[in-house]
């Protein structure tokens, strides 16, 4: 058995970036930088009102003065001439401050009357001015390659005149179930039969974590199911299996898979929910294992496929690990990572976990109302309400 | 002005939950419940075995005792007769545990040798079995009306037998951006013009909260372009438009399309960056006029829109306000409600907010790197570092 820290690093060791593609802005919310983006513009492009006032030289526009107003500067109609001296132009925000001005004053602070306006409050230079680049200037890099394009980011991508973006292709996720005892949902059961839920949660988590996941059903426990997989499988970029990697007193899944190309990289981590995870490729395709029981499954996927994922989509892995409070007392571990379902809160700034009494891995009730896992390392002591704990966040 | 409360609490008021539809539950990620997910079956349902095992009755299996294995129990192929006195069965993790067994031993203490396993460890009555209905029962409410559906949760609906749910129909927003300065990105501009970002992230924005956006594109500062809103919006839940709420010397949106049926509810929020924020109806149609200022417009969106679709959602609003302490002194504030835009830490388990240095509304850049706003309520005082201070959380 090895740790879930190594079994994490040689897993992304074993996954590059994947190449860029192009997409419209309108589709780039969520995908991954593949380069970083650069402006092209300067924002603002010009020197622009900050609010609805007049745009005056502040050498002239004393308190009492009155300034010819000589025309208007809307946003995105620039007044055409320069600001002489007595002479200031209507401006609204977002307006280019004409050349010759260099404050505005706002419209609260001036009495407009016929074609001239009187100052009651002096503008210091620069007053209500946005500078030309105030924002961002060409060359500046908005967004570094790797990042996940948030909302805030597609405004900021619009802003620098970017129509569409170069991003990661999706990375190609194969998903296959196996055992005798699984069924779809709304399929006729036999007796001991189970819904294969993994398969859904295992789809759903790939999309979530910007991959394309593909079905390809569920395989009963038998070698010769197998063989039709390297067909399957080829092009995607991760195979996962789930379920298989003990049954009986064998592993179904490197047996069944290993007069097919499968060559194994590592079995069995020493964690719990999980343990029988596997780590191989069947021919050049790589393939991770996942425990049969869903909760195990769900839980080995956010430990390492999820990794597997941002490492393929260029990405940085955001470890969702974080500190907490300990809302109430854990007993000593044993010789097995623990993942403790809890609750979360924040309260004072302070964040808790709130361990769930029941932490059977067959309680997928639980799991879905869990907030984070609490991580238990191999042999850790007993811990007191209030000890500062590790959490892994379920909901980054 | 109105408070930011009232004025949340009047949009949310003109907002009731859509229709459902039906989904198939690879669909169901990220939609939200229209109903109560009830389980229509025991969750296991049968008494399972945790481990791979001999399936024995309590009474027999002393220390020592050597018991006749009658049969196998492998996951979905349960042993169809009955465990007897001195007798067992290898069973597997998810078998079915045989009538007349009550407990299973786990084979690392058990040894077999023909067809008798001898006990090395004596079992707890149950040990080792999941009992029928343990995760949960017919009839348990797996998940709540209004509850927005993730990968967890996807694994617990296949779980109960979920071939489909049962969601509100996503609303569907129409978003108009209005300014004579505005382009679209890669579109040629002319002097002092701006690229319109404020589209593309409110879009963005609407698909993460859970709706359809569809753009309507980019209207110049002229009533008359006013005059075809009421026949492209017909059949959405919500039109957003951008920019254009002072315009000049008057309010262009609300003068263009009152003669088009348009009845205000409010106008204008006591709040930094925002203010002229318009709430009202096109004919049957809610409307939200948001601030042309990009960062401006997409606070106002996290603030107003968002709730706006969570009540069309059906979605109880789950407020991203939290504690957080304080990262460096702020000044007092003055007469509106101000988001100061700042990063996020976690350290030790308590969450500190660090204000950004630069604050201008017109700073996209800022605004995308941001993780949070400190809410500073109005003539709030000054506030000293590590102070508790409310934070909006950006990225829930």
């Amino acid at each position: 058995m090895i740790s879930v820290d190594e079994a994490v690093q040689r897993i992304t060791h074993g996954f590059a970036a994947l190449p860029a593609e192009t997409v419209a802005l309108t589709d780039a919310l969520g995908r991954v930088l593949a380069r970083d983006a650069a402006a092209t513009l300067d924002h603002p492009p010009a020197p622009m009102s900050a609010m609805d006032g007049y745009a005056v030289r502040t050498d002239d526009a004393r308190i009492g003065a009155e300034l010819a107003v000589i025309g208007e500067a809307p946003a995105g109609r620039p007044f055409a001439g320069r600001v002489g001296s007595g002479q200031a132009v209507r401006i609204f925000t977002g307006g280019v401050v004409p050349e010759g001005a260099d404050a505005v004053v706002i419209q609260e602070d001036a009495d407009a009357h016929d074609k001239m306006v009187r100052i009651k409050e002096a503008p210091a230079r620069s007053e209500n001015v946005r500078e030309r680049g105030l924002d961002f200037r060409t060359g500046d890099v908005l967004l570094e390659r790797g990042r996940r394009i948030s909302s805030r980011d597609v405004a900021l991508l619009a802003a620098g005149d970017f129509a569409q973006v170069e991003v990661t292709r999706k990375p190609r996720v194969a998903i296959i179930a196996t055992g005798d005892e699984l069924t779809r949902p709304g399929e006729p059961r036999a007796p001991g039969g189970i819904v294969a839920s993994s398969t859904y949660a295992i789809q759903a988590m790939v999309r979530d974590w910007g991959g394309d996941a593909v079905d390809l059903g569920i395989v009963p426990d038998r070698e010769e199911e197998f063989a039709r997989l390297p067909a399957q499988t080829r092009g995607m970029d991760l195979i996962v299996t789930l379920g298989g990697a003990s049954v009986g007193d064998h592993d179904l899944i490197q047996s069944a898979l290993k007069p097919h190309g499968f060559t194994l990289d590592f079995w069995k981590i020493a964690m719990r929910p999980g343990k029988p995870l596997i780590f191989g490729r069947l021919n050049a395709t790589p393939l991770i294992g996942l425990p049969g029981n869903p909760v195990s499954a769900m839980v080995c996927a956010i430990l390492f496929v999820r990794p597997a994922l941002s490492a393929m989509l260029g990405a940085p892995y955001a470890s969702p690990v974080r500190t907490a409070r300990l809302g109430s007392a854990l007993k000593a571990n044993g010789k097995r990572q623990d993942y403790v379902r809890a609750r979360l809160s924040v309260s004072n700034g302070v964040l808790t976990a709130e361990p769930f009494r029941l932490q059977d891995s067959s309680m997928q009730k639980v799991f879905a109302r869990a907030e984070a896992l609490i991580i238990r390392r191999i042999d850790a002591p007993p811990a007191a309400e209030g000890d500062q704990v590790e959490v892994l966040l379920l909901d980054s």
